[in-house]
């Protein structure tokens, strides 16, 4: 196996699309993922899964059922399984995520969101 | 469980000694840790698991018996289980790393450097 760097800019430069996070790597069974967000996501949780969400450009708003909070460059925030949230940027961030493999990104809710099936890039 | 937002720089603004990663974060048995890089570091790897290296400022190499990699800012490595690897950083660099919790800084390696306890910040 070939080791290679990854560049998370010129990974995000291959796509443009909102809500629909690509595979940029993978380890102890967790995907490295990248996505952009734009406007509102639904509200959902993952019952089995923890996600990590770091902001490399921009910022969005982590709505919880009992605070909202800023997420900005530079921070990155973890939600524990079972606990509802609904990210929503009012302009465009990118963001990396980090979780395990079986991560749907609606989680417990199927909606027009719902990728099952991430590319790799 | 009070849910916060992590910012990177405000973490790293708690340390400053080189090679001895703080936990700032577990998701999923994974921790995510804050190191500060500088100078050599030892030839190792880890049986069990794979590792990751995030630069969020400056630059690192990472020695491979093949080959070296320059992991400037914005990059990413992910070194698999069993492969012998080397960070060296001729300047100092900041670097997030996810990693199982189980993960030993050294590997199967034991040295001045082997830190078997991390502090949490």
């Amino acid at each position: 196996m070939s080791i290679e760097k990854v560049n998370i800019e010129q990974k995000f430069s291959l796509f443009n699309d909102i809500w629909n996070p690509r595979i940029v790597g993978e380890l102890n069974g967790q995907y490295v993922k990248l996505g952009r967000f734009k406007g509102d996501f639904i509200w959902h949780k993952h019952d089995n899964e923890d996600e990590m969400f770091l902001v490399t450009k921009g910022s969005f708003k982590m709505e919880l059922r009992d605070k909202t909070l800023m997420i900005n460059e530079g921070d990155f925030i973890i939600i524990p399984k079972g606990v509802e949230h609904r990210p929503v940027a009012e302009t465009e961030a990118e963001v990396m995520l980090f979780e395990p493999a079986t991560t749907l990104n609606t989680g417990d809710k199927r909606d027009a969101l719902t990728k099952d099936k991430l590319e790799r890039i």
